[in-house]
């Protein structure tokens, strides 16, 4: 039925095609008692050899986004369909009790599940719990007829229609064939939007509802910009999309023109572009896109994606293939930031009530050094592979700061002793709280760099969870108040002869561009997506001009509307939107 | 046994004295099989009659201290003991059954609660099964024993022993036999603790364990500027301890010539001198402490306490009685701050993950109109009778003070029109989001006054849950980057032509207010009982020479403990600790 769905603009641009559902399929298996034996049997089969197929071509996708190790699950995947024993099983459950091949299957994988629970003691089986669930999923879907959905089965290009999207599903991203992403929940700063515009596809979050609305294989157009998709659309608003699209495969190859470019205003003030990453497999698209340094390498999916703590050499593997295939280019690692908001599954954590102002980030690495050291000691043998910078997210006082940098000195001098090779690196800090940012004068004279870290300290200073739909409307980049933050702290590191960063949200956003380059930001880091269309925009700007600009917004603006509206006189034709 | 118990310190002061455990003790009833009926009905009788008594004791202390209203529902409880079918129903069980009078009472209550439950669209039978547990308790207290322990009931010196207390208890307290509070839980802005501090006695917080360790009875030493508590004291101990309440006492008596007095430093600035109060019934020891103005009236009990929304001649009737009581001198009512953190029994609010940064104060108000109309009404109503002003709490955005403002004014002119009488009055703002403290000059155009919240600014420009054990070390009030707010503030109402007060715990803080003299704070608003402590601090201290204070705290200092040490050396000997 043709019908509008309303969401949130997560990531810019219009595309049509049909609608492929990431959703998993009603896998309830009925009971039959089943005649013909052999035809049976033969069922089963079918679908292991399907089953095993599927998983050879995922594991082949994972193998050359993430490399050989962390393939390695599937092919246990693969063992455990081919299990003689498991095979044996199932068949004489079949021929015993005449039932067929799904109930077989759900009883003999139900007494293995019980026999696996029953081994407390041993991590390993209760690992392969999970495993089994999973093989078990794949093969009822093909008795049943039902693909399981997978992105790294996609094989034509389609429109992603899902619940949410998880970081580690970048990996399985073709974007040869995937046009775009609406999903049920989410905001602009949510995992399924950044990830949407790393890879520049085109995003609607937010709909509550897509996955319900929209059936498989109807055609759709997703629009990013405006934040609506339209199921069933009309021969016109085709016509439109497509001229959209073409468009907009105009703007990318225009931009490609700008990927070995430096990044220079009008009037020639050069300025740094960077990066966010997530995990090393965003590499890629960060060259791709030309951005000259990762700004911010977050370590949070190497834990949250692990069953347990990763190993110092685990970590160290990662850290040294992100520093060295940027080298000599800079990157910037930010230590853990876990808490109460993002806890790991195997780590104990306390219930907080507001885990936001919880013991999250630098307060959580300050109270459990072990996991701290280990991840300093990481990234210092990393260091000797490229140009490495370590920064702490979640500073609010001086002496937080003091205590992190006295951990990191005193492994690096352990470092030393053990004769082991490092590089030169500079430590400096996420300035996202808002006392931080208020005395960022003093902070500038002990730590080599700063980075603004807008999602959260926008979050902080108006007091708003931007997670919460109640008071998004609270999340204001362009606030007058965060723009005296943020000026303030680039003129405290520029007084102290220090660069200035940032890498939240903000530093791609181009209404807050003009007023960033006015201010003096040295280096603005964002997702990968952003990068091209920023060096464009920055090419368009006369920095000194906006000087002038930012007086305004500092000095005359009282609320945001007036911020946008400043910007806009002041840069006509330049902004989209 | 004994020992010392750490908690934090909530109200300076030291006491010695006897253990009173305000705990529910165990009222488990037994079943027994009896012989003598009629010394069974004795029992049962005596046990009414002492029950009767008890609450007739708790119905004159609230009349005196709540008004005849508020004691309703204790006549209502004494009604229900002396309801003939009940003693009837009892009687009989005792006699048919031939068990014991305890089990007899928990037989028929439970009869009758499962037919009240019954009713469930009557509100007013709902709320009776409330009354029949508390009316049960004490009847099976008495007939076991066991003394239902109650704060009215005190009636020599004790210290007081607790899990926690709520607002309410306020009421109860005799500071003649009350000397001090011990509790389990909660930090030094927990309710327990601007509760002590109110009534200006000692008190330790958050002993994790007291309830547990200090038996009925016991003689224990409160000390509540060190935050310790000593159990069964040494003899040397108990002298000193003496001595301590002998200097407190002679404290007092010095500070009480101080009550009429008008408060100015020593070179002649005058500050206004205010207090901060929950509920009505603190208006006694407002008085008594010669505040000057109500600062802060937090109307948040008025419907928590309830059962249902207050209604507006409920609400008018409690505002005019404390703008009357303070007239001519000015009352600063703060309109409802509900919301997720502090959601009412029966109001539906939705899950939020972080409530201190939800749809709370202001923002629940504006989403939610009905509510605050209704409140604006009453206030409006209130006005007429002295000298009123509404602050509006979590103020953001100036679209949000618009916005609210909007509301005031169209409530008050349809009251104009009703012909309702009216006082004039002045609308301002709680500063206590950092963005509305960054944008203060803005907001200063528009408002008629700024108070600054500092429970909340702290916390959030700290990022940190005050409630939270884990991060209460960035609770720092005198961290350099929350003075530069409060700073910047003050100095934003001045060249507006607008005063600043504070009403959060830092305006009685003896080493905040030499530096908020210094900064030029018009209005100290605090617990009742901090007022003349702070009137005669400062009344010792020389407001210009504070200047030079603030400017080197304001422009040099790094960490909290700096401008600590710089204001003790600033005002040696003016400054206990």
């Amino acid at each position: 039925m043709r019908a509008m769905l309303k969401g949130i603009a997560a990531s810019d641009g219009v595309v049509c095609g049909q609608a492929y559902r990431l959703v998993e399929p009603d896998l309830n298996v009925e009971r039959r008692l089943i005649t013909n034996l052999d035809s049976e049997l033969n069922r089963f089969h079918q679908a292991l050899e399907a089953a095993v197929s599927d998983i050879e071509t995922i594991k082949t996708r994972a193998t050359k986004n993430l490399g050989a190790d962390s393939a390695q699950v599937f092919s246990a995947h693969i063992a455990m369909l081919q299990d003689p024993e498991l095979i044996a099983a199932v068949e004489a459950n079949i021929k015993d009790k005449h039932i067929n091949a799904e109930a077989a299957i759900a009883d003999v994988t139900t007494g293995y599940e019980a026999t696996l629970q029953g081994l407390t003691d041993n991590p390993y089986m209760q690992e392969r719990i999970t495993d089994l669930h999973d093989v078990t999923k794949r093969l009822t879907g093909h008795l049943l007829g039902v693909t399981l959905p997978d992105l790294v089965l996609i094989d034509h290009p389609v429109v992603v229609v899902t619940h949410d999207l998880i970081p580690s599903d970048t990996v399985s991203v073709n974007p040869k064939y995937i046009l775009g992403f609406i999903t049920d929940v989410g905001g602009r700063t949510s995992h399924s939007s950044i990830l949407a515009r790393n890879l520049n596809l085109p995003a609607v979050v937010g709909t509550q509802n897509a996955t319900k609305q929209i059936p498989a294989g109807e055609t759709v157009i997703l629009n990013g910009t405006r934040g609506n998709v339209i199921i069933q659309p009309t021969v016109d608003e085709l016509a439109t999309a497509r001229r959209d699209m073409q468009e907009r495969v105009a703007n990318q190859k225009r931009l490609a023109t700008l990927r070995h470019h430096e990044t220079t205003s009008k009037d020639g003030v050069g300025v740094m572009l960077a990066a966010n990453i997530g995990t090393a497999s965003d590499l890629p698209a960060v060259l791709e896109n030309g951005a000259e340094a990762i700004g911010l390498m977050r370590t949070e999916f190497l834990y949250m994606d692990a069953d347990q703590l990763p190993t110092e050499d685990e970590q160290f593997n990662v850290y040294r293939q992100v520093v060295q295939s940027m080298a000599p280019r800079p990157v910037v690692i930010r230590t853990l930031d876990i808490g109460g908001d993002k806890p790991l599954p195997y780590l104990k954590t306390k219930h907080e009530d507001n885990p936001f102002m919880g013991e999250r980030a630098i307060r959580q690495s300050l109270a459990h050094q072990k996991i701290f050291r280990s991840q300093l000691r990481a990234l210092l043998r990393a260091s000797a592979f490229g140009n490495l910078r370590i920064m702490f997210p979640m500073i609010a006082t001086l002496d937080e700061f003091r205590q992190a940098k006295a951990i990191y000195d005193d492994e690096r001098s352990k470092l030393t002793t053990a004769q082991v090779p490092m590089g030169k690196v500079k430590v400096g800090m996420m300035v996202e709280v808002p006392a931080a940012a208020l005395l960022a004068d003093r902070f500038a004279q002990e730590v080599d760099f700063m980075s603004v870290g807008t999602n959260d300290l926008i979050g902080y200073t108006m007091a708003a969870d931007r997670t919460n739909q109640d008071v998004a409307y609270l999340y204001q980049p362009y606030h007058p108040a965060i723009l005296r933050l943020v000026d303030r702290i680039i003129h405290a590191g520029h007084a102290a002869g220090i660069p200035v960063a940032m890498c939240g949200e903000m530093a791609g956003d181009p209404i807050a561009v003009p007023l960033l380059l006015g201010m003096g930001l040295d280096e603005f880091s964002m997702g990968a997506g952003a990068v091209l269309k920023t060096r464009e925009l920055i090419g368009q700007l006369n920095a000194h001009d906006l000087q002038s600009l930012v007086e305004t917004a500092l000095n005359s603006a009282s609320t945001s509307q007036e911020v946008i509206t400043m910007v806009q006189a002041a840069v006509p034709g330049v902004l989209q939107k």
